[in-house]
């Protein structure tokens, strides 16, 4: 077994110890003879499991009793109409379009009332957030809309917009569990987990509670109602509880790496490593500006195609995997999400500074 | 390691040859230095896995062209919604209620329309399939919607309903793959994989292509569109990738073992075992009338509760796992899916005889 360093922007790499207990127990989980994989999700095994993964999560991330815990299918994608189809009681919302994703989320709420797009960095390719100190929050608006951690462009919010008291939703995907937040500023803050937690089909929402009601938007599917999840300790229906239990492993690392004060060093330490050479070197340069710099995905370029095509070439052949950029920005881009160590950083660094030497 | 006969009606157990392998592959899958839950799905290694595991299905089931493939989340429940929004543009659809999971499709269909319920066995607690071949079939019907095999109550349609030429929409999640199907009698055929094929948190629908169009009701989300999906070969976002890995090695595993038409002759003997030990049993007997019986659920009863209950707790103990019936009928389940081998059954019907004779 020879493993790479995976730079992935998601799904991407997780704990080496995760992965080889879930390996240890495929086919017998603890002595009950079967896989979790093979488990009724009605089982007390399986509870036990959702249960104490939902604990951690809240020990983790300090998040407070009146917010409801929910693991959801269907990806970020299906929040983006789920929120409003759930929140648009006055058919208002803002959105802050710092990306992609962003963008996506606010053509979605389109479909269910009026979006507002009220800032926006496309100007500049989404290089940079805009000033979100004092923006032109509707009256009536059932909520403002952000994308915390830009993955495709390397941006994240240092400081949270101000809303004028509306209620925010962030989505929170690429940056997950990568420092402490304060869940009390958030009226919903959801992620989908194959970034930062676990593998692909999974999101988990966190949602004050006072927003959890039956009164959706007409049409609403059952399954597209935060309510009856909730009611339901996300077991509506089968759950992804493969999924589940893949991060409630991770969420067991992360207490044992110290909690997510530990996790914001760590990933800040990583961090400067590769951006405090981008900043010194003269082939490679970071796309973003400095002060809205993401601590887990690290866009770069050479400036030249050709030179940025032969990089992901030959870093690919020693050993590190997925650095090509997203195909919108193009240039590389490393994704440096918690279960990267700082060996893979600085293993990339050296390999930068080599080939900067060798094609000056 | 020691395994159970694991008799559960999903998620259910899963062959051990695929199992072992999942283990195997799990730090480092086929020398890419990664788990197929860290790789990208938008790698070359990935879309290998989707793209294989979408041909050997069509290879198992000989899915003609003109139907498209899609791995879907959101289960069952979501497609409840989903096949209303898409299909019902007379705002009109029939269902046949043989269960609570047609009951739940049909309920949740009224929310975008007509849903006529034209048959039902409801009046004996589901123990049967109606007569379908002269039902009240609606002149603008957007289509008729069956559940084939009904997992709690374990019946199945051994014909499928005259529809008088409308489409066929129908639920297979607990009979995937356990014999063959025509899919050209279809419109929908569609199943959650956590019964017969893989880990749960993912639907395979198997949908007409020309069925497949942007004219779906106002309000559905992007996500419920099957048209963004089919245009994306299922990565419109990142789907449940591990899970459509797991299933891609069962379904290696069906083509070993001869495919559909031997796990028909395999899933036929297996029942006959219990189901002939059943009809001859003083202690036990079937829930269900003969006629209707399904290959995949075998619900049975002492007559007794307290019986039921201690055969529960002794069968437990020796090694028959999640025997209990559905909180809704009571008495016991026997779950014999694919991956349930003959050795499960023959030891479980030892164990029953045993246990009727220690018990007269």
């Amino acid at each position: 077994m020879s493993r790479v360093y995976n730079f992935s922007a998601g799904p991407a790499v997780l704990p080496e110890e995760v992965l080889k207990e879930v390996a240890e127990e495929m086919m017998d989980y603890r002595g009950c003879g079967m896989s979790v994989m093979e488990m009724s999700h009605r089982s007390k095994m399986f509870d036990d499991i959702i249960q104490e993964t939902e604990k951690d999560l809240r020990d983790l991330m300090h998040i407070p009793d009146n917010y409801k815990v929910l693991f959801l299918q269907g990806g970020a994608s299906q929040q983006f109409a789920m929120i409003p189809m759930n929140l648009m009681k006055n058919r208002v919302a803002d959105y802050i379009v710092t990306g992609q994703w962003a963008k996506k989320a606010w053509q979605e709420a389109q479909k269910y009332g009026k979006a507002n797009k009220i800032a926006s960095s496309e100007d500049k390719t989404f290089s940079y957030i805009p000033d979100c100190s004092d923006l032109p929050i509707s009256e009536d608006a059932d909520y403002v809309y952000i994308c915390e951690n830009n993955t495709i462009y390397g941006t994240k919010y240092k400081e949270l917009p101000n809303t004028k008291g509306k209620l925010l939703v962030s989505d929170v995907s690429s940056c997950f569990l990568s420092e402490p937040i304060d869940v009390t500023k958030y009226g919903i803050v959801y992620g989908g987990v194959q970034k930062n937690i676990g593998p692909a089909g999974m999101v988990i929402a966190i949602i004050r509670e006072d927003l959890i009601t039956e009164d959706v938007l007409p049409g609403t599917p059952t399954m597209l109602t935060y309510k009856t999840h909730a009611d339901a300790g996300s077991m509506y229906n089968t759950p992804n509880c493969f999924c589940i239990y893949v991060c409630g492993k991770v969420f067991k690392w992360l207490k044992k790496m110290g909690g997510l004060e530990a996790m914001k060093e760590r990933n800040e330490k990583k961090a400067a490593i590769l951006y405090d050479f981008l900043d010194q070197s003269e082939m490679f340069r970071g796309t973003v500006e400095k002060k809205d710099r993401s601590l887990m995905n690290v866009p770069f370029v050479t400036g030249n195609k050709e030179l940025d095509a032969k990089f992901v070439k030959e870093s690919q052949a020693a050993g590190f995997e997925n650095l090509k950029g997203h195909r919108t920005v193009g240039g590389m881009r490393a994704s440096i999400y918690n279960a990267m160590p700082i060996e893979g950083v600085e293993a990339l660094v050296a390999f930068m500074k080599k080939f900067e030497e060798e094609n000056k």
